[in-house]
């Protein structure tokens, strides 16, 4: 048998590759070419359009920070929209808090739901909780109607990149402002330190604009492009609420100092967003 | 022109590359095959036996992290010894001390020093300084005959492979105690904390076998396996000591949220150490 790789290519001059054992899904789903791997180390895999997304392995670093950096600065949330995440992985987390009496996500293309139910069981199974909603909607549209409803949303998107570049913008983030509640906390995929400084300035103006304490914070994934990926905290509520706070769930990956050392950006890169 | 890749596997189940414009050097030293590059967007990068070693992007978050660490913590470090590095990107960093009156680097391959010396002038010709001494030699035999010397070690290496194995060693670790003055403090390249971890603990339970105050530590660097690298810091002087102290020089890595921030670790990873 031959080496079968699966190579993502997400910047014209940095390539990745995870050795794959088998290719368990490989379609076109209408909307994007969907693709899961079992691969050697990091596990069951989903690839979409090319782009590694959610590893069995290392998925952690990326849900439990997305997640509850945000659950945590609410002092008691009920009411969570999730933007994309189809896999379920940010669903599970937030449905760990018995605050939570609804958790809507909001995905575009429900073949990610049904694949990544079928194949990653440690998630849970998220869309069976009765607090969880799946709407098969365009976010934009959603959020237009839905003022105020949210105590937490979560951006769980892919990256800019045809559909997913609106997800980027201006208009997406005073969407998210407008479907907020009053203290409410949000946090979006904002994309890696490295590559993408002057995408993460411009949306960092952007926070800046709607919320009185937004901020970057970044976490280890080695199957992301740089081997992490960051997020955008925007919320009238510093950050600093959720340290400390007891955890709904023992974490794989999260505790109070990779909380803090989260927010802590390296000396080039602070130079950069200033 | 066809595209051009240097592409890393130094585990076998992940790849990384980067696009190459020209290959500035490329040639077999007697010790290993060096090649220099120059990239898109990471600039020029200096790959040893396939493996990626610096980059002109993103080295400081290694050079800054494995020098400056074991330096602040020290409060008046005089003698220094590198090992490797013949790159002369530690050394850089150690000569911005004043304190400093030689800094030894130990490196086996001179070619590695010429052709750095060559295509990386940010690093400032440190090996011209007359604070600077290079020995070609084996750090083993030079260890052997210099009990007590040095205030701080940094053991800059490449991977545990081929004849670099040895540097991962009780044996090793036990010279560069043998070599350390009292009080002393060093750093070694320790690996990535999500494929090397049971490496990493055999070294941390050697660490805590020789000094009070061993402390495992990390740092992003994009182009290494999993966009990361860690440290050990071994001294019986803890790690905090160097916290909020001046600095030499202004960093483009290193502030002192990134300082506490890089021995923040993973709740999985902290329980694989314990």
């Amino acid at each position: 048998m031959t080496d079968q790789w699966i190579t993502e290519q997400l910047h014209p001059y940095y390539r990745k590759s995870l050795r794959v054992e088998t290719m368990l899904v490989d379609e076109h789903t209408g909307f994007q070419h969907l693709q899961l791997a079992q691969t050697e180390f990091f596990g069951k895999t989903l690839i979409l359009d090319g782009i590694i997304q959610v590893t069995e392995r290392d998925n952690m670093g990326y849900h439990e920070m997305i997640t509850h950096v945000p659950m945590l600065a609410h002092d008691n949330p009920k009411t969570v929209l999730i933007v994309g995440a189809g896999d379920g992985g940010a669903l599970q987390q937030v449905l760990h808090y018995p605050s939570v009496e609804r958790a809507v996500v909001c995905e575009l293309d429900r073949r990610v739901v049904e694949v990544c139910a079928e194949h990653f069981p440690d998630f849970g199974n998220p869309f069976a909780n009765p607090r969880a909603e799946l709407v098969i909607e365009d976010a934009f549209t959603y959020m237009q109607r839905a003022a105020g409803q949210f105590d937490v949303i979560i951006s769980d998107t892919t990256d800019p990149i045809g559909p997913a570049e609106k997800l980027f913008s201006a208009e997406f983030y005073n969407l998210m402002a407008h479907a907020l509640a009053p203290n409410g906390a949000i946090a979006t995929q904002c994309e890696q330190m490295y590559f993408d400084a002057s995408l993460i300035k411009t949306m960092l103006a952007t926070a800046q604009s709607l919320f009185a304490h937004p901020a970057y914070y970044h976490s280890l994934v080695p199957t992301y492009p740089g081997g992490g990926i960051g997020f955008m905290y925007m919320s009238n509520v510093p950050w600093t609420n959720g340290l400390n706070k007891p955890y709904p769930v023992p974490m794989n990956y999260l505790n109070p100092e990779m909380h803090r050392a989260a927010f802590a950006l390296p000396e080039f890169f602070r130079r950069a967003l200033a």
